[in-house]
């Protein structure tokens, strides 16, 4: 068994670390870090949907868990702001595997979607050789990201050669309170925040090749026009694809069957995609305990195919993606 | 003063017809037509929120109103199913402006929207000449349609290629019970019957330009999906256009600019298309009292923009528009 | 192992039955009804969130089960209008249990929550004896009913003079179409049809008192205003209740210790109430299965206590509380 | 014509006072108030819905203003915390009509809702000759106690026992960024800081008797449970009266008669209530621009009566009522 800490255990992607980690096979959870101010109470006192086995958990300080991790890994879910410092402090000792974007655009840190990009987690190798540290960095990709490349992946055998997306994102995407009642009840709100420079960089990296120690960005363009919409959780993409080869029927298939990582059995694992006709937000959002993306709608175009993805942006967006990261790493023996 | 009367006239689109007719300086509502149902009864009584003038007038019933209409123009809020045949009966003798689809794919029919091709108003005469008609059919399109082709029409001069666009549509455009709060409640729903073909089609035949006695249809390809979101009014669309041009300091001149009758003195004409950074449908729906689009989020992207457009669904996407169309037909002496 | 047939089980109410029936240890479901339409088609093709076991059952008509029943129980969510007839042609064999609102106000027949007044059940005797019937029919209470009833449970002891109770009801409670978005959206409807009249006596007769043959009505009054807010699950209710003796501290310790029926080991028993200070029907309609109702904001008022409570109207205030009344029958060997 | 300043003007309250007073005949606005963040900025560059009268103001600093006031009136809509010193500070010199609630609760100063105890107005000479000052400060009532208070004037003449509330407050209630999205979606969250001690003893001096220099609190209680719903704007309350003389006919005639201002002819006077059977806040809240309450519902009970009463928060809740307070002082040389 692992040990491990979760940083930022009290906000919305925090707590989903913690409830995807309860009873896990291989990592065993040992520290719950969050802010001074949180430091020092049971996370059931301050979490009040805590699974039983946290509930007397004494929540501790970022600054003491700094000066003695004691732990074999860290999920990090602290605001991009505060990351990137203490992610290389404890990457020169301990692997970190992060919902953060400080490290998501560093040459030598892969952005992880196992299903889509397993052999990026190699850039690991090179990360501990120019930065002589014993741990790592592994990112998960954005949440919307993480939905729109995993259900990219079964066209990548038909020639993508570009894609427009438009989001419809939930509000849980900007934490606890991050999205004003006032702003969102009967409305939508085509802008948030740098996300659709995310998608459209982090996809690219995602879906690039590894040549040697470098990626090479995917050569298809990605266009995104990113909106809130006033929906809890689950994130909705309409996807529009050009593509080389439009052979709609194995298009189709390969949607279906698409479960690449089927073999590996990692605890976390689901089949990753679902073909439902109307995917939604309320209905599937929880699909394979949220790892799940389900893909619909699926048409021919002139261009290539139209699509609807979905998928929750706290677990596949965020903790369930970086815990699957951790899985495929501790498969693999890199951990 | 031209007599008029509303078909149709207790469901959301027939309302909004009412209303806007309210104290309208050309068009005078003599008559509101309504299912069996409600004949007899004062509109007052069926609609709480009924402007004061129309309060005390007796809904008519179809059959009655056709047996002897006795006026000179019609305004159809009726649903597609029934409006062929009772728009081509009265076409024989007087111009019927519909919101209905059930014409708009003829051949000698305009889709009319007056900002963007009002000279496809000709076709009128093409159409008395072949159908033998006193009166005549003029459409206003699909509601989605609307407000993207008002947002296409100041980009012709830049030369477009392609349009992807991805709606989110509000629940009025589903009528009063055409939609269940249990499935829309905390959800998206990416499908609307029908609604990608009307978009991608009606576009193209607005957007296309009128040859002799014919239309040819733009060249360029539209491509659409369609969602329903939990917002009462106001449509937005998430849009991309490929453009031969992309300048983007003209561009935004260009709908900034774009004020194409204002010479005309249409009593119900707004500034059509307003410029805001973030448009939001609570916000901006009611603009220009639901005629005026809200353009903003406009970028350069590698192949021309990106943008997002949004407009109240049941004034400018459907009776506002049909009352533009009747307002431009009469200053043209058409009517 | 009973073997149970569920009426109208692909209707909001019927579908929670089957859900709630999935691996029951006691019960067996073994013949699913519902309307003509959909009979002979396989329920997980009508329901899309079918639990596994019961995807491939084939669908039976009500006439077609009504010939030949051939099972030990029923559990019926068909509509009050048809459940009449049906209701009494199957209790001449079989028990019923059921959510309909038929036969509640029946002098024989119970309005059953097993926390509050098990003692009831045994109206089914006078039920047999006086309609000469093998079978019985049992009813849950309306769902507003079912959780104001458990929630004035604890407060017996201490002298209910009268009750006033402001409901605020899930969208999930007019059924998958009762209920029109564009009527929700943004709004709250303070208007049920009857659920004012039932909330007032149903709580009556089931905090009455058995006496012989009869029961006696509670002698408190309950005034109750029922509305319905844009939530999809989970009705909260505001309550102001006169005491005899407000003695707030042991009123709390009775709400908190409240759990009657822990040594009945009932297979879908939970603990009926949870305090938690603000209950919310996001975060506290799925506790203890849904069964579970949360009391909070507790507080004397100069005539007595006003609190809070909340539960799932279609599991504790539907489906749940009828399964939970078979089990009680059950358990008691009754069938 | 007064020279007016409004205090706060950022706000959604401050708003609310602007879009008011704009066009007022016998108020001119001439100073924005807000924080020094604002100040130097275009009121309209601030508030996007700004009325275009106000767009090119300059918001000054509470600062520069408290130096040197030079308005004839002065509108509070600054929170209660700052509230307490700059009120009174200004009414050494100035009256000041206040939403804040720090003098609320002051023997000498009046919480006025001109149509149910206008002669509490008369406080204003007592608190200036106490506290020797040439202004003055006059409340208006916390949003539900204002709906409340008017919808009970009417039955004051029923001889009021008692009274029970439950409210159902909207979002804009919280302000901007007050409540945050993730807690109210799909929710109701029955918990509003202070809001039921406000209701209950606002209620009691609003609807008490001035005697001499004092006013006798109502005799009856009020007792109330507040809740937030995801609504934008209107609060409903449903509502339960102890009365001595229950005739429910009277009683319906007196709220649908209750007009005891129309007289004075307010510039913002509308008539107080209109009784609709169902009120609902999407479709009503916006009755009289605001300040009319709708009543519906009304039922007689075994006590008296129960009712639904609905009003808009921000106007007859808060700066409508400040506004129409000022009217009358005005009207009645006050000011």
């Amino acid at each position: 068994m692992k040990r491990v800490a979760v940083l930022g255990a009290t906000g919305l992607v925090g707590r989903t670390f913690v409830k995807l980690l309860g009873g896990h096979p291989w990592f065993k959870v040992e520290k719950l870090i969050a802010s001074e101010k949180s430091a020092g109470k049971k996370y059931g006192d301050l979490v009040e949907d805590s699974p039983e086995e946290f509930r007397d958990y004494y929540v501790i300080s970022l600054n003491e868990f700094l000066e003695n991790p004691g732990v074999d890994l860290v999920f990090n879910a602290l605001p991009a702001s505060i990351s990137r410092d203490v992610e290389e402090k404890l990457a020169q000792e301990i692997p970190v595997f992060t919902n953060a974007r400080a490290h998501r655009y560093d040459e030598d840190v892969p952005i992880l979607v196992p299903e889509v990009n397993k052999d990026h987690l190699k850039l690991v190798e090179v990360q501990r050789k120019r930065r002589g540290w014993k741990g790592f960095i592994v990112t998960n990709p954005n949440c919307s990201t993480a939905i729109l490349t995993l259900s990219l992946a079964p066209l990548r055998n038909f020639g993508i050669k570009k894609v427009r997306v438009a989001t419809m994102q939930a509000i849980s995407g900007a934490g606890f309170s991050g999205l004003s009642a006032y702003a969102i009840q009967d409305n939508v709100i085509p802008f948030i925040s740098g996300e659709e420079w995310k998608i459209e960089n982090e996809s690219k990296k995602i879906m690039g090749k590894l040549k040697g120690d470098e990626i090479e960005p995917a050569s298809f363009d990605v266009i995104a026009i990113a909106t809130r919409v006033p929906v809890i959780h689950g994130h909705t993409e309409a996807v529009f694809v050009e593509l080389e080869n439009p052979d709609i029927k194995s298009i189709r298939e390969a949607i279906e069957n698409f479960d690449p990582l089927k073999d590996l059995k990692l605890p976390s694992y689901e089949k990753p995609i679902v073909y439902t006709e109307i995917p939604q937000p309320r209905l599937h959002r929880d699909r394979g305990r949220g790892l799940t993306v389900t893909v619909g709608r699926l048409e021919r175009t002139s261009e290539g195919v139209k699509y609807v993805a979905l998928g929750h942006n706290l677990v596949r967006g965020a903790a369930g993606g970086s815990v699957l990261n951790a899985e495929l790493a501790y498969k693999l023996k890199i951990i």
